[in-house]
């Protein structure tokens, strides 16, 4: 933390999308780095002069133009999954060659699929996913402390090391631990440890009818609280990572079938020995953490 | 709330397994009716030693004898499902004619049915189910306030309406609203509300392996800490439910394949209606609470 903070940060960071996400980035950077240059760039003017009266933002712009990019800036695209790729062509297209630009989408192998014909592009560009975030959207949410401690994910692709470097530095110093890992792999590992299991809540949710809801406890009220999340959102995620999740979802009806299974036998070992499976990999989360 | 402080409370209340929700019960009544007398029964004198010094109960045993149950007593078996039964049995022909027996479990078909040769028992028994708990056992995490504004579906079968509401009146003086239904459509209804979330919860955190837990955020947790509970437990639900979980689980297959084609047909307004549906029953669960 000490080593961190004797790091120079970076002199201008321009959030694209200054939402839950990229208002916190905006906080946290405020509250360790005072004197960073903060951009804002959205498409309502009214939001953006809302962030920028709460002192979130310096500056802002309802559209991607050259003078948003300051010479030698950070860009942080925070918009939903299926326009990250577009807005990351821009800003490489707008910004200097020593600016670089990075993204916070919980998909990650699409974004590069969609920058394929931009070779270019792979020098400026690394992907990042800081895995954080609360029920809330919009940035009067915004909270400084939103990374700590968190793991973001970094997938450098092809991106030179010293810009690879760049990014990580920049979310160390928001307060996460960066774990470094290819596109396909993190895509593969947050369908299991997240698109599923908000499937899977989808799920819960819809098997329960409006009347039956009063006979629900706070198992119900926990197992099911992402499901009341962005549907728009949600289906551009699973959609942008449409190869693991059919996966993690044939996983998932494998393993339920284990289950219904048990209980249509009245199997009480079996049954017994994949709750306490479920139940020892879900104690191990604080051990973990 | 005044009406029902005005009521008089139980003189004399047996709790049968002083654990979380039993403890939890003695907790509530020693806090609105100091005056009532608790008896605990257990099978661990240790534990009702400690009960007893914590304040929770006044007297004890380890084992069910005439002599624990005072004269109009009203007693409450907070066992596991697959031992109400025959804990109930054994009270019924130990305490006088003016007591009454009620219980807490999370299934209540199949406590009936294990009590169907035992007729005389239905005229005081009345089974219970206060949907309250928390993720930790044992008295120790007894709460008084746990039952304040919870729903108790009471499930009267063929005891005299005397004794269902007394029966009712008990859970309400202890906070809870109470709702009568039939032990069948309690069953079913909790399938959804509770043992199928229950279960995609294990089947979610079974998705995952141990190296992937740090690459989980909030959801993940939130979605998968009942899957943590205890297994045995769960095993005696699941069982003790079986057909109305096995039609839950067969439901859930079925919204689980409609996400799988929408996903494999890469259909965003197909999946995105899913995901609405969700939300929007999610959502109103703040509505109806």
């Amino acid at each position: 933390m000490i080593t961190a903070k004797r790091l120079e940060f970076e002199s201008s960071v321009v959030v694209i999308g200054v939402g839950l996400i990229g208002g916190s980035i905006a906080a946290a950077i405020r509250q360790r780095f005072p004197t960073c240059r903060i951009m804002g760039i959205g498409r309502s003017r009214d939001r953006l002069v809302a962030a920028q009266a709460a002192g979130l933002i310096d500056h802002f712009d309802v559209r991607i133009a050259a003078e948003s990019f300051p010479s030698g800036s950070l860009s942080v695209v925070c918009l939903p999954v299926d326009r990250i790729a577009a807005s990351v062509r821009e800003i490489l297209c707008l910004a200097d060659d020593q600016s670089v630009v990075t993204d916070a989408g919980s998909v990650k192998q699409l974004i590069y699929d969609q920058l394929h014909e931009v070779p270019a592009a792979f020098d400026r560009f690394v992907g990042s996913h800081p895995i954080a975030g609360a029920e809330q959207s919009g940035f009067e949410h915004a909270q400084p402390n939103l990374f700590d401690d968190r793991m973001c994910v970094v997938t450098p692709e092809s991106g030179p090391d010293k810009v690879v470097e760049r990014v990580c530095r920049f979310w160390r110093m928001l307060g996460c631990n960066v774990a470094k890992m290819s596109a396909t792999v993190h895509d593969q590992i947050l369908a299991h440890t997240s698109h599923l299991p908000h499937l899977l809540a989808a799920v819960s949710a819809s098997a329960v009818t409006a009347e039956e809801l009063k006979y629900t406890g706070t198992g119900f009220r926990d197992t099911t609280r992402v499901a009341a999340g962005s549907s728009e959102l949600w289906t551009t995620i699973l959609l942008g990572n449409r190869g693991s999740v059919l996966d993690s979802i044939r996983t998932a009806s494998k393993i339920l079938i284990e289950f219904e299974n048990a209980i249509e036998k009245n199997d009480s070992d079996a049954l017994r020995t994949l709750l306490s499976d479920a139940a020892k990999l879900r104690q191990m989360l604080h051990e973990t953490k």
